[in-house]
């Protein structure tokens, strides 16, 4: 085991759309100790990109339907425009980030999703990701910066949603680093009131989750990020954090998630 | 001196924009035996591109005039649209590419260009190129795959010409391999007759080329092109080969020019 902790962080499009919140974020995030890695998104860049090209964007359950033509906008706006962006934002912070797709040294292998009651097109499901690639980065002083692309080792890239690479790149992790998986966004974490930012739930275990959850506190798209949390810390991630981007490196913010 | 040699090669935007030449040219490169480093242009498309968008492009001396709005246009297109097709397709062909601007890993520290009888606007001069940095990344296995855009350490990017990071990236790393550069295009070489693919120059010296740039038979954009070529032989480069993108892995085809 490395002593030197590692943060996967996971940034969402709305933070990062928004210069001045992102410059914001950035700074939090170069703060954090130790190794780190960045997982960003950017649905609504692309949404603007496709409907300024003409392209129509349909969804499915918050999932981008991603055609030939989506998968050269999402490649345009995650791979390049977005990922440089925070590349050359780290870099004038004193970072050494190096922006990545998982096509980038093979680091992240999927399938394109079967089709079933949706066709999502060239959407990927993750296979493999490979972390002793990444430790090699880590190791060279690099801050690797994750745009939400991955490939099928045949040629194509194919669009993977962020919150799942950030997971899975936790998870592969784990048993190299004491990691910590970090859920970024706008609120202050889990709040027990939807509409009172004063009103988060500091921890969270299975046991009390599945009590908030029953009682309906937690409802809707959070049900999911937690369910996905809690796969993430059974796979060997120390612990969960969901919480503002603002507050990132105040270790007293947010909604901590573990087993016990 | 590492003994494995360096191939520095540089492909134009009317190869890689022709899915075809793409291809072949991409099976030649993988062939080379050695480390290798491949830097991309991509300036159609991005003209393709910004004319979508309703943006204009201009160009003063083949150069393109980089505004805010065409800095996206070029950061999209090289970094993320190009770069990423072809790293998925090297990763395919069983090479480890990583697609790299030069603030990713801070490898290509530029300048913004002053402004003199043309304001460029965004395009940046090289000031550095971590050739220390590349060096790490050939050692772990991987093909450093440039797009054509560099950084000024502050947080922004920059629109650089691809011919001028390969000769600049080759010059870098010639005191620690063996390097060749390699300007890969669409015709066979240099050509004694500009019709006529059959009139390949085998060999240049800087008293053959002042020979027959004297008597008229090189001229036009093939200039500057080789003399900045002979710069790079007289900064430390072993070779510099003209050639055709789908010849490049034979050693007997394009024109070779030596100092000698």
């Amino acid at each position: 085991m490395n002593p030197e902790p590692l943060t996967v962080v996971k940034i969402g499009g709305a933070v990062i759309e928004d210069p001045s919140s992102l410059s914001r974020f950035l700074l939090s995030f170069a703060r954090i100790a130790g190794n780190k890695i960045l997982v960003h998104g950017g649905g609504r860049t692309a949404t603007a990109l496709a409907s300024r090209l003409g392209l129509e964007t349909r969804m499915s359950g918050g999932r981008r339907i991603t055609d030939a033509p989506m998968l050269d906008v999402v490649t345009m706006v995650y791979g390049g425009l977005l990922n440089k962006r925070i590349v050359a934002s780290l870099a004038a912070l004193s970072l050494r980030p190096v922006g990545l797709t998982g096509a980038d040294c093979g680091i992240i292998l999927s399938h394109k999703r079967p089709v079933g009651e949706v066709d999502y097109g060239l959407v990927g499901d993750i296979d493999r990701v490979d972390s002793s690639t990444l430790r090699s980065l880590l190791r060279m002083g690099l801050t690797p910066v994750l745009a939400p692309l991955t490939h099928d080792g045949k040629g194509t890239l194919l669009n993977t949603n962020a919150d799942t690479i950030a997971a899975h790149v936790a998870q592969a992790l784990a048993p190299l680093y004491p990691t910590t998986l970090v859920y970024c966004f706008e609120k202050p974490g889990v709040l027990a009131r939807p509409d009172d930012p004063s009103s988060v739930i500091p921890r969270l275990t299975p046991e009390s989750y599945e009590e908030l959850r029953r009682r309906g506190v937690i409802q809707g798209g959070m049900l999911p990020k937690i369910d996905n949390a809690f796969l993430s810390l059974r796979a060997g991630v120390l612990g969960v954090v969901i919480t503002c981007f603002d507050t990132l490196s105040d270790p007293s913010s947010g909604t901590t998630l573990t087993l016990r």
